[in-house]
């Protein structure tokens, strides 16, 4: 299980090489949406997200690896390049055949090597691990990975400190590593704070996985504009830690999702995608939140 | 003339009522663009543009008036309504009939009256005059005023402090009332920093007017995508105070702003009107500029 010093040991181990991101809010949102807002802007994180956090710290603990190999065509990638290049190894990304070229010259543009060739969202994991054994390089999971939980967390130590008495946290929700990581360090320090994962309706597994006790997997990939959260299942190392920290898990149409982004760019100025947007749905929607509510700003890798 | 003194005075006036904007920087912008860049975060004020500051400090001189009244179809009425909320007066904002619905709701949204029967671009002048007699409103304007050019000037107070060393400063040119507050700052306190002045190619009415050393009038309003700066001509007293202190005017074509202001988006996560890419223009042209340049983000009243 994760605990809050893997978390301490991941912030130190990474410090040199990320942002202590702002927190952001706007007088004229609080006032339309009726309480407290924190936005916790890891889009100005390097790399345009927070991924770059998880990635460094696993890499960080490898000795001296031949490279990085991961599996993402989203801010996984980057995140992995940037660790990359932070450690000085070569960064292979497996993206299936036909994810959007704009995403592999990213991905390129970061320093890292895409492969591509003959990739389906099918077999790109078979294919990332044979991939590994060939090269000899080091896989990190999106997700599913203790280092990766831990680095994710890190913000949430950041986000303490910024604003002590915090009432909620809302984190979106995909394999779960980030509302993971988050999870522990608030249950850890400030119980009292609610973590509150959001999904979106066509992709609520990980609420019917705490529903059920048991990991509830989508038979095909979701149809969201939270692309950022479109996997099919929450992880074996993640479930146990969101079953045992994460309060509840609501659920967010796209159009409200579109709407909340649409508020934080107008309102604060910032662009941000659209699973960041996800985060600051529930705001929009009639559930019961309390009155100092932080927003976790995921990512900011979205063009107009 | 405008002095610096007045600036500094203008700084203490409005402190209370606006934001100490941060300067935002792009390790990633300056390696592509093989210089330094310095982004004063104007578009971050309150109203989300610079124009609160002018309108502020021409209103907090002003004896119990009555009310405060502006013709503008953009970030100046924000300014002006923000400023009447400051001071607890109301607000007349004079727009043409055919100004968007959207800024007509945004002006409202800040406790402003828009009046706009029968207003058009041609008579509103006119009819700001007559309105201003008729309700004893006190008129702002939204540049050639001295109070309001020493409020935009604050801001080059704030980003000297910010960043001592700077070697050139690149500010939208419209009717010369943010240039010739920032410029007065600079050749002040910092002569050997460069003002530079971004025109659009289609509205270089004040690169004329420095060249000609007389005030030249576009014969009808520019068409050009950097709607911040379709002002006619720069005013009476702008001119003088450009004439001393701009180094130079250059001009940039609209793809070139709309490139710059995407670019900006893009790393900087920040959303940004076209006026502010107007700004960043040159630098992604052939114009000679120095090693350490700020650009002044005019504001971010933009929508995707």
């Amino acid at each position: 299980m994760l605990t809050l010093q893997d978390i301490q040991h991941a912030a130190q181990r990474i410090a040199p090489y990320i942002h202590h991101t702002p927190v952001l809010s706007s007088q004229g949102l609080d006032k339309l949406l009726g309480r407290r807002f924190f936005f916790k802007a890891e889009h100005l994180q390097k790399t345009g997200s927070f991924k770059a956090r998880g990635a460094l710290n696993a890499a960080l603990q490898l000795q001296n690896p031949r490279g990085l190999i991961a599996v993402s065509s989203g801010n996984h990638a980057q995140g992995v390049a940037y660790a990359a290049q932070v450690i000085g190894a070569p960064a292979l990304v497996v993206m299936p055949e036909d994810a959007s070229p704009t995403k592999k010259a990213a991905t390129r543009a970061y320093g890292a090597e895409v492969y591509d060739q003959g990739v389906t969202v099918e077999n790109r994991e078979q294919v990332v691990r044979a991939l590994a054994e060939e090269t000899g390089y080091a896989l990190i999971h999106p997700f599913d990975d203790l280092r990766v939980m831990a680095g994710q967390g890190t913000q949430a130590l950041e986000l303490l400190q910024q604003v002590p008495d915090l009432d909620a946290v809302l984190v979106a929700v995909g394999g779960g590593g980030l509302i993971s990581g988050i999870a522990t360090v608030i249950k850890s320090l400030r119980p009292a704070c609610e973590v509150i994962g959001v999904e979106p309706e066509t992709a609520n597994d990980a609420q019917q996985s705490l529903q059920m006790g048991a990991r509830v997997k989508l038979v095909q990939a979701p149809r969201t504009v939270a692309d950022g959260v479109r996997t099919l299942a929450v992880g074996e190392k993640t479930f146990p830690v969101m079953q045992r920290h994460v309060d509840r898990i609501v659920t967010v149409p796209d159009e409200v999702t579109l709407e909340a982004q649409r508020l934080m760019m107008q309102r604060l100025k910032q662009v941000v995608e659209p699973t960041a947007g996800l985060a600051l749905g529930p705001a929009l929607m009639s559930y019961d939140l309390p009155e100092r509510v932080a927003v976790i700003v995921c990512g900011g890798n979205w063009m107009p």
